[in-house]
């Protein structure tokens, strides 16, 4: 959703041997202001243990203060701080490998020429069979012009790279597929559009990520033009979550999603895109707000109705925000039994527990809420499908799929959890066939698969 | 060099289990036209074996008298034609890899966000950082518009896509760095350039491929203005590996290459790039025939001499061709102790045989001469040594090391000797670091590692 840069870093701890120094220095980590991640052991003698804390902390001045705060402990020595995650993004984070490595010059004469001609010769006949032939029907091209990274801002293509291959290598771990990061080193939006529709004959489909708004809008509306899917991940992968997380919160609140008044603060790409998909979902108007005139003139062209925070609050039984501000929504503001979804990270527009105490039925923050969850089983079902465009009916069976895969009394699943791209990616996949915009006729045997929902 | 198509099968015979029909059913293939590969053992048993035999043959007319005649063989039966080439490209060739994948929370929160953030940051601070911390540096991108593919012709980028995953995997095989094709959907050149150099950022070099004549030398111009090396392949690969070929053919006939008059029989990309690599090697015009005005132009314009095809043929101590005109060179032009590369594939300017016959002192065609043999270790090297251009020196360098690389008596290596590759590589980096355009110190190990030359 909304990120906040934090760190991570590992202290390494010597920790004497005496009963109770981890917990007094877990304790006093976390009071200086640390999220404690993995703590593993590295050591253990006599006289000490070495472990390991991985820690994330807000800032670089955060970071000194829980260093000088363990160092105080007369028990523990603070020997290193390790910045693995830089470590780990050695090299990068993506390897291309061949399907069938060459041993002989036999396998040569097929892989390469004279053999490839043949291939080369079919699709130039029969074009279909690209689909079949070459690794273009499962690949996705992952295209940035750095221009809205994370909580970043307009940081630029190149030191975007991070996240895009973070994002593909994700992406190839969960679903193996492959997803190829384009940076565009331009912010003009016709440029950007042109470039990407020259080269997207090499790809499947388009996933487009950390643009600004509101080019975010335009640049995928030309391009959706084209005769292939195109999906901003910002817009609508972060709109499937949020749904699912929205239907299973009713749930657990008893309220009937389709029934309910839905009020939206903050109507920026994620905001707008959760918007539009809870009007399709429930085919009620959603109420939003936002400061921007032009973001609301947008949400009232798309069918939603606006007011003043005051009175969203006020008419929402179930409320999302997307603003990026902490504490935009006062307690004062919380009505008995709403259902408050405050999706910003790494702090929310209310707190939980101040949600809860206002009166709220159920409350949530955006920790869950991760696209990790929506996009590598979308883009599965839409490529299994052979789908040319993405529907709103794909994106709602993607929420539902989400929603039905979460644990019981979890907002929604971890993305670690496999099953749920599966299970995404059939119930994408059949929504294609449903709409009518698959092109490839799923095997009965895909939908037999999908077991619990 | 210069494909045409052909056709790689696999006959799966069943032979009577009698002393010879192995024999006679090679003999039978090999007369009727077929190129034999690989022969397997499928079954063995007490009246009958079965035995896969892969072939090779020149088109599907070719194919059915292969076939016939085999059928017409009493012990044997033919019974199957599989055509394998196609069944190994099913789902094309590529597979993204995640080089770290994610088994927990913690290892999510160092890929992805928050602790990419941290990554990304730094790399907006210092651009340079993304040399490290992400896989730019050893990506190549192989850029094409399937304008010129093989012996194929304009078959446009989609039908050209077998052959760039082809190269792409065999690259990744041999190096272990990345090579991602891109499809370039126009056959103007100044919108194929304005692409490239959009999407340039997200590679450390560029190759061009099977891009049509004259286009490709004013595309490799024009992208040469960028901040990163760009080498059309089809002229600059082909170059490298016909200048080694040519140093060991040169050494076989005891013939000085640097004293020689070289001629060049065909003046398009790989021609014109050929001439232009030996007056670099030899410091001496080579003189150049082509039946195009526009070529000759070109030939003129990089310092090379012209005549005619005669007159060439009369001066030249070394003669290269690279016309796709099978037969062009008459035995009657060829001048006693003449040393010919009739490099076009798979029928040459003249045969060896025949140059041979007469009075040539050393013949060979372009069977061996495989770009595959240079790209690899050339995009190794440049990468290795983070070079911003390639200078003939680094050319001139890698054809020596593709020379020393070569079995006693033989032109070139085979691409599958996976040495040819880091002597390539040790060459290029060192020659880059000579020339003066490497941004990398190299490790002094680096030059240690190699051996022999």
């Amino acid at each position: 959703m909304l990120y906040r840069q934090k760190l991570v870093r590992t202290l390494r701890c010597k920790n004497k041997n005496v009963r109770g120094t981890l917990a007094s220095l877990i304790a006093t980590l976390s009071k200086a202001g640390a999220d404690i991640g993995e703590i593993s052991t590295v050591s253990v003698g006599e006289l000490h243990n070495v472990r390991d804390i991985s820690i994330i902390v807000n800032d670089e001045a955060e970071l000194k203060n829980v260093i000088k705060a363990a160092r105080a402990i007369p028990d523990v020595e603070v020997e290193q701080v390790i910045d693995d995650v830089l470590e780990l993004h050695q090299h990068g984070k993506l390897t291309i490998q061949p399907t069938f490595p060459v041993y002989s010059i036999e396998d040569l004469r097929k892989v390469y020429t004279p053999g490839v001609a043949s291939v080369c010769r079919l699709i130039q006949k029969d074009p279909k069979a690209a689909r079949i032939y070459t690794s273009i029907a499962k690949t996705v091209a992952l295209v940035t012009n750095g221009s809205r990274v994370l909580g970043l801002g307009n940081i630029g293509p190149v030191a975007a790279m991070p996240v895009m291959e973070g994002k593909a290598a994700l992406f190839a771990q969960f679903t193996g597929l492959n997803m190829i990061p384009i940076l565009i080193n331009t912010l003009d939006i016709d440029e950007f559009v042109k470039t990407v529709e020259k080269i997207s004959a090499t790809f499947a489909a388009i996933q487009l990520e950390d643009i600004q708004t509101p080019d975010c809008f335009e640049i995928e509306e030309q391009l959706q033009k084209l005769p292939l899917p195109v999906m901003h991940d910002d817009q609508h992968g972060t709109a499937v979550v949020s749904l699912a997380a929205a239907i299973n919160a009713c749930k657990m609140a008893e309220l009937d999603i389709h029934e309910a008044t839905i009020g939206q603060i903050g109507l920026g790409a994620a905001g707008s895109a959760i918007a539009r998909l809870m009007m399709r979902y429930t085919g009620k108007a959603v109420i939003g707000f936002d400061l921007k005139e032009e973001s609301l003139a947008r949400h009232k062209k798309f069918g939603g109705k606006t007011a003043s925070l005051e009175e969203l609050m006020k008419k929402a039984n179930v409320v999302i925000s997307t603003t990026g501000q902490a504490g935009l929504i006062k307690p004062t503001l919380v009505r008995k039994g709403q259902v408050i979804l405050a999706l910003s990270n790494p702090n929310p527009e209310i707190s939980i527990v101040d949600a809860l105490k206002a009166g709220a039925s159920f409350a949530s923050d955006g920790a869950q809420v991760n696209n990790l969850i929506g996009y590598p089983g979308i883009w599965k079902g839409v490529l299994d499908a052979g789908a040319k465009k993405i529907t709103p009916e794909m994106y709602i069976a993607a929420a539902e799929a989400i929603a039905h895969s979460a644990p019981d009394k979890e907002l929604v699943p971890s993305p670690l959890d496999p099953h749920v791209h599966d299970n995404v990616a059939h119930a994408v996949a059949k929504a294609a066939t449903a709409s009518g915009v698959a092109s490839i006729p799923l095997d009965k045997d895909y939908f037999g698969e999908t077991d619990g929902f």
